[in-house]
C-alpha cells in the first residue's frame, strides 16, 4: 500500500547531496525534523526545519548524546497506523507519526582508519541514529527509511512517481538495506573489539563483505557468481583486458599467495587451475620468467604469470610469446605495458600495493566454516635438521628452503622437484605420496628439454612412509631431499639416504594444503 | 577501574535462571528496574522492583513497543560520570544513573524456525532492548551489560570478588559479546529480509556463524583452528571415537557432498586428502563397499569412508579389515556399531539428518569471498547428445551418468573412469588433461587385480582440446566417453571417436571444481 510522507525526520553524517535532497523534499511538504549539524545544514540553505527538541519539548542531553532517544520521536516511528489502540496513544500524548526517516551513521570503519586511539572509536559509535533506524525498519509497513545518499534519487524518484507517497516494496527493500546498514555496522564495532582483545575463536564470528562486482559466471558457466572484499580495497588494479571472471579471481590469489612470499624482486610464479605450474626466483627478470615457464611449458598455456618485480620491456615480450589470460606484476615499466597491451584481451594487473599478510583464512563446507591461522611465516633455518651422513653447502640448503616453500602452496600430496632456484617437476593433489613423486618425475623428464640428473633437488609436504617415492627421486636425479619427518620409518628412510648417498634434510613442520 | 553497582535495568526474555541471579543481586542492595514480564517474574519472586513507567514517570506506549526509548533511561546509562557537564545534565532533570544492564533479545533465529509468518517475524524485532544494550556497550568505561545468561554466573563472581564492584576488563568483555549479539542479530534479520527478495548478491554479504568447537590444531600442528557452523546444528553425529580433526571435517565434507547426490541407499564413497578414491553404486551394501574400495585400496588406507545407507555388520566387518580414519553412514545397526566400536580410535559419525540442499557457497581468498551458486542439480539426461555413430545402450549412459556426476566433484582436471557403476581410475588436479588421463589410467592398471579391457567408461570434467587424451582412455579399454564438448577441435574428436569405434557422448556443461 501506498503511504503518503507528511513529516520527515532527518540525521545524516554525510551531507554532501543533502541540499538536492532538502529542496526536492520541500516540493511535497513534508514537516522536516532535525538536529544538530543537520538542522544547522537545512537552515543555511533556507528552508523550514523544526530541531528534535523543539519537537520533544525536551533539551538535548550529554553534548547531544541523547536527543532523537525520545518516546515522541520512537512512538512517532513505530505505531502501527492501522492500530486503534496505537492511534489512540499517540492522540492521548499530544504526539504525531512520523513516515521517513532519513539517517546515516557515522561511518565506523572510516573512524577505524584514521586513528588508532580507542576513546575517540569508542565515542564514534553511534547509539541514536542505529535505534531510530531499526525502529523505522521494523515498521516499513508504515514508514519509509532511507540509510544511504545512494538512495536519495530512489527515494525523489518514488515520491515523484506517487505523487508524494512511497510504495511498500518500496519502503520493504529499503528496510532490508537498513537492516544490512546496522548489521555491518555492529559487526565491524564487534570484530574491532575482538581484535584489541586478540579473541580468536569468538563466540560468534561475523564476517562482513562489500560486494566488488557480480561476475558473468562462477566457476561454470551455469553457475552464477560475485566477489565480494572484506576490505574496501582489493589491492590489485586492472590496467587493461577483458573482465576478470571468477576463475580468473581464483587463480590469482593462488598466483599472488605464492609470488608475494618469494623474495622481493625475483620471483615468477606460473599457475594452471590454482595450482603452480612453474615457480622461479632470479636477478635476471628475463631469467626468472623463462625459468618458471621452463617447467611445463604445456601447462601455461592459458595460465596466469605473477611476478614479484617491476615489468620490463623485454621480459613482457618474452611473456609475450605465450597465451596467458592474466599477467600479474609489482608495476610495469612504460613500454613494458604498452607490449602487453598489443594484446587486447590480455588482462594487465597491477600488484604492487598487495600483501599476504593479516589475511583471515577460512573454507566454508556446507553452512560450516572452518577457519585457522595461515601457514605463512618464513622458515626459520635453525628448525631444519640435517640428519644424512653427507651435509649440504649453503647453497644447497637455500635451494632445499626454496624447494620447500614452494612445496607448502602445493596442493598435497605436494612433491617439488627444483634446480637453482626454479621448479622442474611439481607432482600434486594425489592420494598416494609415491604417485605425486612420478607425477613430478614425469614433469621433469618430458617438459625439461636439457634435462640432465645433476642440481636437483627435491621436496615433501609430509612425510615418506616408505622409502619407494625417495628411491624414485633418485633415480631421476635428484641429490637432496627435504621432508618434515615423522613416520615410523624414519630410521630406515635416513639408512636408505646414506646407502644412496644422498643429502636428506628434516624440517620440524608438516605443510599440508588441501 | 572498579565500577559499584547501584541501579540495574534488567529486560530478558529468557528466564530460566532469572531467581538465582536476582537473590545474588539483592545482597548487594542493587536497585532494579524493570517491565513487562521480567517485572512480574521478579515480583512474584518476592523481590523489590521499580516498574520503568514508574522510573521515567512515563506511561508505557503501544503495546510496550515504547518503554525504555526514553531519555531518563538512556540518559541513565549513557552519561560518562567523569564528565562534569553529564553530570550536571543528569541533576538538572532529576535523573539518575543505571550501572548495569541486563537485557537478551527474543532470539530472531528460533522465531524464523518456528513460523513462516512474515507479520509475526517482523513483530518479534527487538527494538528498544537492542538500543538499551547498543547504549550500556559503548559506555563500558561506567556500564556493565550482560546479553546472555550463561554471563550470570561470571557477573556474581566478580561482584563477590570486587564486592558489588565490576572491573573494567570484565566491562569490556562484556561489551565485546553485546556488541557481537547487536551484530548478529541484525545481520540475522537482514539475511532474512534477503532470502524473502530473494537477493542473492546483496550489496553487503553478512555472514554469522556459531563456534562449534576449537579444534586440536587446523590443517598442520603449527597452525590454530576451529569449526564454526552457519546453522545451529551441523546435520552430523558423532557416535564414537577419537575427536575430529580440522582435516577430518575437511575429508567428511567432500565425502557427504558425494555420497548424498548418489542415489539413496546405494552409494559408497572413500575419500582421502579432500579428493575422492573410490566411489560406487550398487545394490547390495557389502558390494558398493568392496567396489568402492578396490578403485584405489592403497591410497584408501587412513582416509574416510561414507556410505548413504544403514551399515549392516556384514558390511562393517568388511569396513574393519581397512584402516579409516572415519567411517560416515546413513544410520547403523546395532551390530554394526558393535563391530565398528572395537576399534577404539575409529571416528564414527551419523550422516542420516544431513542433506546437500541449500548450503551457501563461497571461499575465501585473501580476505576476499568469491561466492557462487552451488553446481549440484541432477543431470537432465535431455541435455545429452550422442554424436559418435554407435550408440549407448540404457545401460551404457546411465555407466556414463554415474561417471559424470563423480566428476564434477573431482578436483579439475578431472578424469573418471568406471566400470558397472563403480570408479577404477581416477585422475585429479592437474594443468594438463592428458595427464589426468594418465593418472586415471595408471590407477585402474596398477590397482585394479582384475583389470579387465572390457565395458570401462569415461568422463571429462571439461572438453579434451586434442585427441591424444581420448586416444590413450581407448588404448587402456574405455569404450565409451562423456564430456563437455566446446573446443575447437570438437569435429575432429567426433571423428576420431568414429574410427576408433566408441561412443561420444557431449554434455552441454562444463564441471570446474578447485
Amino acid at each position: 500500500m501506498n503511504k503518503r510522507i507528511k513529516t520527515a525526520l532527518i540525521s545524516v553524517s554525510n551531507k554532501s547531496i543533502l541540499k538536492i535532497l532538502i529542496k526536492n523534499l520541500s516540493k511535497y511538504k513534508i514537516k522536516i525534523i532535525s538536529s544538530g549539524g543537520t538542522y544547522k545544514t537545512i537552515k543555511s540553505y533556507g528552508y523550514k526545519c523544526t530541531e528534535v527538541s523543539k519537537f520533544t519539548n525536551f533539551p538535548e542531553l550529554l553534548d547531544g548524546r541523547v536527543k532523537t532517544l525520545h518516546p515522541k520521536i520512537h512512538a512517532g516511528i513505530l505505531s502501527d497506523r492501522d492500530n486503534k489502540k496505537h492511534m489512540k496513544d499517540l492522540k492521548n500524548q499530544n504526539f504525531e507519526e512520523i513516515d521517513l526517516v532519513i539517517c546515516n551513521f557515522y561511518p565506523f570503519d572510516k573512524v577505524l582508519k584514521i586513528t588508532n586511539n580507542n576513546n575517540k572509536i569508542i565515542e564514534n559509535i553511534d547509539i541514536g541514529g542505529p535505534a531510530m533506524v531499526r525502529a523505522a525498519a521494523k515498521n516499513y509497513k508504515n514508514v519509509t527509511v532511507i540509510t544511504s545518499c545512494d538512495d536519495y534519487e530512489n527515494l525523489l524518484n518514488e515520491l515523484k512517481l506517487r505523487k508524494g507517497s512511497t510504495s511498500l516494496t518500496f519502503r520493504r527493500n529499503m528496510s532490508e538495506k537498513a537492516f544490512m546498514e546496522t548489521g555491518s555496522y555492529d559487526a565491524s564495532i564487534f570484530n574491532y573489539f575482538s581484535k584489541v582483545s586478540k579473541n580468536i575463536y569468538p563466540e560468534k564470528k561475523l564476517i562482513v563483505s562489500t560486494k566488488v562486482k557480480e561476475l558473468r559466471y562462477g566457476e561454470n558457466p551455469h553457475q552464477t557468481g560475485a566477489i565480494y572484499s572484506l576490505n574496501e580495497n582489493q589491492k590489485i588494479k586492472q590496467l587493461h583486458g577483458k573482465m576478470l571472471s571468477y576463475n580468473n579471481y581464483n587463480d590469482i590469489y593462488s598466483a599472488l599467495l605464492i609470488s608475494k612470499s618469494l623474495p622481493n624482486n625475483l620471483g615468477t610464479v606460473i599457475v594452471k587451475h590454482a595450482n603452480p605450474c612453474g615457480v622461479s626466483i632470479n636477478k635476471g627478470k628475463i631469467n626468472s620468467f623463462k625459468s618458471a615457464l621452463s617447467c611445463d611449458p604445456t601447462s601455461a598455456f592459458g595460465g596466469i604469470v605473477s611476478c614479484n618485480f617491476k615489468l620490463d620491456e623485454k621480459t613482457a615480450k618474452e611473456i609475450n610469446k605465450i597465451f596467458f589470460e592474466v599477467v600479474l606484476a609489482d608495476g610495469f615499466d612504460f613500454k613494458a605495458l604498452k607490449e602487453l597491451k598489443k594484446k587486447k584481451n590480455l588482462r594487465i594487473i597491477d600488484s604492487r600495493s598487495f600483501r599476504i599478510k593479516d589475511f583471515s583464512n577460512f573454507t566454508n563446507n556446507f553452512n560450516n566454516l572452518l577457519t585457522q591461522s595461515t601457514d605463512l611465516k618464513p622458515f626459520n633455518l635453525n628448525n631444519f635438521k640435517v640428519v644424512s651422513k653427507i651435509k649440504p653447502s649453503k647453497k644447497i640448503m637455500d635451494n632445499l628452503m626454496f624447494a620447500f616453500n614452494v612445496c607448502r602452496f602445493v596442493k598435497s600430496n605436494a612433491i617439488v622437484i627444483t634446480k637453482d632456484f626454479s621448479t622442474v617437476g611439481i607432482g600434486s593433489g594425489q592420494a598416494s605420496r609415491v604417485d605425486s613423486c612420478r607425477i613430478a618425475i614425469n614433469k621433469l623428464r618430458s617438459q625439461n628439454k636439457n634435462y640432465k640428473r645433476d642440481e636437483l633437488y627435491a621436496a615433501s609436504d609430509a612425510f615418506f612412509p616408505f622409502t619407494d617415492g625417495i628411491e624414485e627421486l633418485v633415480l631421476s636425479g635428484v641429490k637432496a631431499i627435504i621432508q618434515p619427518s615423522g613416520s615410523i620409518n624414519d630410521k630406515e628412510i635416513i639408512k636408505f639416504a646414506n646407502k644412496l648417498g644422498i643429502i636428506l634434510v628434516f624440517s620440524k613442520t608438516r605443510h599440508f594444503r588441501h
